[in-house]
């Protein structure tokens, strides 16, 4: 078991189910629910039931999937928790990816003004990405995240057990963020990550642990995202139009997908406007590529992405910001591009080959 | 003018433009956004402008009243905070009642994860009520403030000239938040309130910063109504509940006149389960009475509201949660009563004449 200390609040990582039962029983809860979706009902909900047997359950299940991460699925949600009679002292169990943590997260912090969570993160990508830093929310008019509060749970349990339910192209797109924490702050994990040839196979305890270890460092130094928080955004102002974008088609990417599009293209840019260098480039753009394969973008959809940047919330009036990676493993925020470089971006990566 | 320093934020209390001006001034924000309703944007606004002239602002306007405190209505308003181009670094000024702080609060804590804003209460409810507490929020499901949270605004302007754009019901319901602060703590303010002969013509400056000390010094001690804040509920249980039900008939009541009947209600369960004297009772029935008249309660609402006040966010688990008065100036918290008592204090109500 390792134990991440954060400012208010503790990560457990590793075979949680001790903590877990410590943690209930140490608190006494009005009630108790667990937010789930009809994935972890099924896969992740019977391995919390086996593992705490003397705590009783409100279920509040969802549907699974980023287009459900709306106001309209909160208002079911606060809905079921009135049914259920919860109250300021119950608590919620988010059991689920990023969509149940953010989404799970924000109505039981704003239902009565405020309830107490914990998370239960089954993805990897919830694991290493959404347990730091407070962030929750929903998507509204098709802008990721454009409704949210940040607010910290009362604890994060991480167990690696969860990802053995989940399908590789889930697993491999979480994995896009333990590669953004090693790019922008950690040459020695990038290393140890283009190392592992097998994701699918492999023990993720300790990648997701060093990864965790970088944005812990990170948000702990800018909780509000003023500053250098905007390195963890790496990837993300072009991988979040993609996304978005996506979410409308018949072509649906999963969120790391979209970031290591993102991040292909934000490398690109920090070659082209910044200090990276281009065998750096080239190394990022062949790993990237030979794990994610190649999707082509439709130059159709480049107008949608260029007006959906301009409505990311690290913008600041009408410039775009990003951040660049200067070399492998280190990064710098509050850069801006232009329009036509931005463009030009997303031109490189449709002439790339795997 | 006078000044409230606060633990994170101040209260302006007087002739406010040379320190919102200041306030303007000294920030640089990204753009500026007024929520206003159909009364403020004819009655208010114009004060404004005439008063603020170096900056320009993006309207936000909604239609007024409590009926439209819905998470629908939110909608609209992160809508038109997108069409506006509204980031981070903008500025929120909720120019209104208690419904467009609570709400305008919500929406810009919310918004992009957190907008900065700050109130411009209007009514005289929302001056001495609203102004200190950090509660943001809306309806749902028809309970009051059923979703929401705790934050403060960045500062508060409060001029007692709005007052005068006031319809005499709608200040009649504010006063009735500075009768509930002088029963709950402050014997003097009870005493000078029942003093005044006419609140329509009565220069409420003095009263309001009284009534704001209290709130003030109550809140301070419990920012997140875990213990001694639960005062502040005084009439607010039951009044609550007679608000919600009657939101939904033809016969609204403002939100001080329903108080009025709490408190008159709740002061009878102190008086019958607690040490509040007979004589007291009669002092509080005969100046409540005399200001807000009667208007009885049909007793085929009963179950409504008992079923409405089971789901006061102050309540732990199934118990009814209230607050008493010991004695005029003096109360105490997280007192419970039975169904069976809280009917006869309706019914005590109703036996009342004016």
């Amino acid at each position: 078991m390792k134990v991440l200390n954060l400012s208010d609040y503790k990560i457990y990582l590793g075979d949680i189910w001790t903590e877990v039962n410590t943690f209930l029983s140490e608190n006494t809860f009005s009630k108790i629910a667990v937010i789930v979706d009809e994935n972890t009902a099924k896969n992740c909900l019977p391995i919390l039931k086996t593992n705490v047997v003397d705590h009783s359950f409100n279920l509040i299940e969802i549907s699974s999937g980023e287009k459900n991460k709306t106001i309209t699925t909160c208002e079911s949600i606060w809905q079921r928790m009135m049914e259920h009679s919860l109250d300021r002292h119950s608590l919620v169990i988010n059991l689920g990816g990023g969509v149940i943590g953010d989404m799970g997260g924000f109505c039981a912090a704003t239902f009565k003004r405020g309830m107490t969570f914990v998370q239960i993160p089954t993805t990897l990508l919830a694991q290493v990405d959404a347990s730091i830093g407070g962030k929750l929310g929903i998507d509204f008019n098709e802008v990721k995240n454009a409704i949210g509060l940040f607010q910290n749970p009362k604890a994060v349990f991480i167990d690696p057990v969860f990802l053995k339910t989940l399908p590789y192209k889930e697993l491999r797109s979480g994995f896009a963020e333990i590669i953004k924490h090693g790019l922008i702050a950690d040459a020695k994990l990038w290393n140890d990550i283009v190392a592992v040839e097998d994701i699918y196979g492999f023990e993720m305890e300790d990648l997701i642990y060093r990864s965790l270890l970088v944005k812990q460092s990170i948000v702990e130094q800018d909780p509000f995202e003023k500053g250098i928080r905007k390195v963890l955004n790496f990837g993300h102002t072009i991988g979040h139009a993609l996304e978005s974008v996506a979410l409308n088609s018949n072509k649906p990417l999963l969120h790391g997908e979209a970031i290591a599009i993102g991040m292909l293209c934000e490398a690109w840019l920090s070659q082209k406007e910044n200090d990276l260098s281009v065998t750096d480039l080239k190394a990022i753009g062949d790993y990237v590529l030979g794990l994610y394969g190649k999707r082509m973008l439709s130059e159709a959809d480049f107008p949608q992405y260029l007006d959906i940047m301009s409505q990311d919330k690290k913008n600041q009036g009408k410039t775009i910001n990003f951040t660049y990676i200067k070399a492998l493993g280190a990064s710098i925020f509050d850069c801006t591009s232009t329009e036509d470089s931005i463009l030009d971006s997303l031109c490189y990566y449709n002439s790339l080959t795997v």
